[in-house]
């Protein structure tokens, strides 16, 4: 079996606004990434400071989204340069794996 | 484009028991983690034994659970070894990753 | 705290046709997998050249699928190596971790 590098990418977002749809347009179009998956949490909290411990786990209006995509380390780079101004500081998370080539 | 290192974690568990709702209301209220996001899985199967073979994808009353958070490699060590007596065995993976500062 | 090392896989399907089943039966009778998560995504394009940018977040009736597994680095490797004719080339993706074993 034959791999090769590819670094992942995880974007942590909430549903409320336009930057996911941004982001997928912008990857899908114009940085033609191989693929791009959406993950929707059912619950979580993020740096706003909102508490939601009591009651952690309802559902809210603005759930945790997750956009995820993987490609070549090189190719990775330069979509995160060129997203730099878009992406939120300290919510795009990346780490080197493999991908099987056949 | 800057980055700072990281650790991702995720905690595999399954929608039954209380164990969900204590894990995140300390993580939120006294590890203070940056952010934590929960997935439901649509199916899955785990050590206990159980076989779900022929109706692998159907809908179950105790479907998985994956509870999510980065932070500082030696914050989260320091909260695996916190929560290390109700976190359990072979259900808690942790990797190094980068996350973007600016 | 004691911690092992595990590779994590993630296998990027769609919900059509029956791979995802054979895949889970397989993982579950023949290899004996610890366990695996099967995560369904809100939205997602992948190389097929569908085009869904107008409608990228609108529910499909095609819509992704992670199969997510993770144990030894030489079982994985085994188990990839056996299912290899039925892995779809460049959507396996992996990487070493690692999980706690107290």
């Amino acid at each position: 079996m034959k791999f090769s590098e590819v670094t992942v990418v995880r974007i942590y977002l909430t549903e409320t606004g336009e930057l996911q749809k941004t982001l997928l347009a912008k990857l899908h179009d114009e940085e033609k990434v191989r693929g791009v998956t959406v993950f929707r949490g059912v619950s979580g909290f993020g740096r706003s400071g909102k508490v939601h411990s009591s009651t952690l786990l309802d559902l809210s209006l603005d759930l945790p989204l997750v956009i995820e995509f993987f490609d070549k380390p090189d190719k990775v780079n330069h979509i995160l340069t060129h997203l730099r101004k878009i992406l939120p500081a300290g919510h795009v998370v990346s780490w080197n794996a493999h991908v099987n080539e056949d």
